[in-house]
């Protein structure tokens, strides 16, 4: 499949992720979703713990704001922190609320393991690390979603609603803004030859465990009873 | 003067900041912007320097989403954010430009040391710390502002545009939330008895030693030569 | 089994962790060094991915000395880091060594999710929270072997290395070391009553979900072909 | 003066700080205690507020051992931390108890401003930055009282045991290894030509920032009724 023009560090990041790449934006739990096979429970249990992953994938885009070397840095950390915060969340909770779950079950969502080591490891990333080690920590989640989108563009299944929010202009717009940021982020500070340099290799081993951790969270996802 | 009623921990966190509140609140650079007697060659230093502290105010506040335990906490920190870095920054470059006072100028500012000390200690305090501390450390400048802006209401001086800011609607109603968030995170922590514990003690030195720091910042900004 | 006395905020997370605590502290894997019945391949796995724990381990360490708020808070995280890295390490790599596991070889090892999982949580929650999160989930992993090294004096198996330096009185002096510096760090922050706040509860969770991600440790190590 | 040979890193970043490093490393503090002329309150002030100094300065070598990606870098670190914490600052007590200071005046001790600024900038680059950012501002110190050792070699003075201590073997062996430490981090990530990456840039800023601080610093050691 062509990869979407997300910039280049994605492209090469995306292209270096190998098989590792195409088992989460092909995950059965994806095909799930495109061919309208997936289990309810495995739907209903993925958008709770969605909605825990969120909280903590907006705290990690703050984290970003927080770190940001430039006022246009922090403002592109902040906009998307603002857009899953005061938009995206709100949005998930109405979902949810649509197919029967209110707020407070919402609200009670045991975190389970998959979830927790996925986010955990983009905080720490950027806690550790930085404005960098935290963007390519993120991007797999972003730019993947924004690709599952593409590839689901048109679905007219029981999970159209889903798809729709990834394949949809305004998703798109900020797979290729994040894309951008990643690009001018990483040449500001590292030059344009820096997919040549040693701190290349770690920033394409933080997409790379960020990638798995997408898997596990299908995986996780799947599985109702499991954690 | 009567206290403004941000809420609980602002009123005692107030109190037993004793002078140190007083002279930050009644600093000579204040009294100047009261009564159009403060030299222009210092405001234009202050509105310089106040750019390059906004930046990492957001930048704060941005870790306070980071380090916040509900999704309330997160969205009150980034609603501030957003607040600061896509309404009051943007408004921030305007009134430079109207002083003469270009973006290229304005991004060339270099940072005086009694605004870096502020801005490092406030954000080390909240990666060393946790949200409160964090709050308690960022408390004295939104809240004394506020208490400014209260006191200098109907000002029709040269600096009434400034005055203005602090005084209306707008800016007050930030502070009676942001005093309201800072009583829910402490009591949904500590419990209603809070003030009793040790823990209040070093939440009373983040926001004396903030506090001390704002005197520095005037200080700094009254002397256009000095750093 | 009674409780080892490691102090009085461990004695009281201990409790309320349940049966999580004994599914943790007898986990099948300890129970195989126990009887020796535990696999040579799972033991080795363990061994590596072990050596890697050992230095995320030693990281949120470093991280306490940095948030540490006294000179002795400092001092004592400062003395378990320096143990950790000048000691218990260089011994990890020469008993690998014993077992036909080289340095270049331990240096290679994967990361396993369970092992990622639990070190990046323990880290975050240090970064995102004070020095008594980062404590509170700490705790389980110093103090669960202290318990299982009390529980396997006197081993004669073929793991009775492994059992002994936890039975031993160095690890088990370090053990009360830690318990007495949990309890003064917490009763200094929070009072003689702490266990009565609200941030108990926090404080609770993190233990319990230490305590749960060393169960995920164990299940990890016991299955040398998973992850 | 010929610059002391602590490696190419800290060649580079002393030659671009120019001015500012001379006036650091030749401050009238300095050359107080060079010529015995510096007055014993200044010295005593100084004491005092180094000891402050040192725990954070310890706090930030901890972290740096929190930030480190290999076994090796947090090693290093981590036996700088070791080396404050449990020799130096012991070690400064009593230097204190020989000049009347005792344990509790010590402990007593109000941090002065430009202490403040100093630790919390070096603090904050750490946390908001990575590791080389942490380091770059934790050189100056370190490296620049290696110089002044050096210059001060053979001092017979008043504050002999103070120049003894920076000019002996041990400081100067930790010198060399820290200037190690900062080329094998720097090339590790970076590469060779490190030096021609825009990153280069920000390093440096954080080392002059550091210099000007440390300048800031002896203004206010020289100042004992000052902050």
């Amino acid at each position: 499949m062509i990869a979407p023009d997300y910039g280049h560090a994605f492209s090469l990041w995306r292209s270096a992720a190998g098989q590792d790449w195409i088992d989460y934006t092909h995950h059965a739990f994806v095909e799930g979703l495109r061919d309208g096979s997936l289990e309810q429970a495995s739907y209903l249990h993925y958008l709770r713990q969605d909605y825990v992953f969120l909280i903590h994938f907006a705290r990690a885009w703050a984290l970003a704001a927080a770190k940001a070397e430039t006022y246009s840095e922090m403002a592109a950390a902040s906009a998307t922190v603002h857009a899953l915060v005061h938009i995206e969340m709100p949005l998930h909770v109405k979902i949810c609320a649509t197919h029967g779950i209110d707020s407070a079950t919402l609200e009670a969502t045991q975190e389970a393991a998959g979830n927790l080591a996925y986010t955990r490891y983009v905080l720490e990333a950027g806690y550790s690390g930085d404005y960098l080690d935290l963007l390519a920590a993120l991007a797999p989640c972003v730019l993947g979603y924004g690709e599952i989108g593409r590839r689901l563009k048109g679905n007219t299944g029981p999970f159209a609603q889903w798809c729709d929010t990834y394949t949809g202009p305004d998703y798109q717009a900020l797979c290729h803004d994040v894309g951008a940021l990643l690009d001018s982020s990483i040449v500001r500070r590292l030059g344009p030859d820096w997919h040549l340099l040693p701190r290349a290799q770690t920033l394409q081993t933080r997409f790379n465990t960020a990638t798995q951790l997408e898997i596990g969270f299908w995986d996780m996802a799947q599985n109702p009873g499991g954690t």
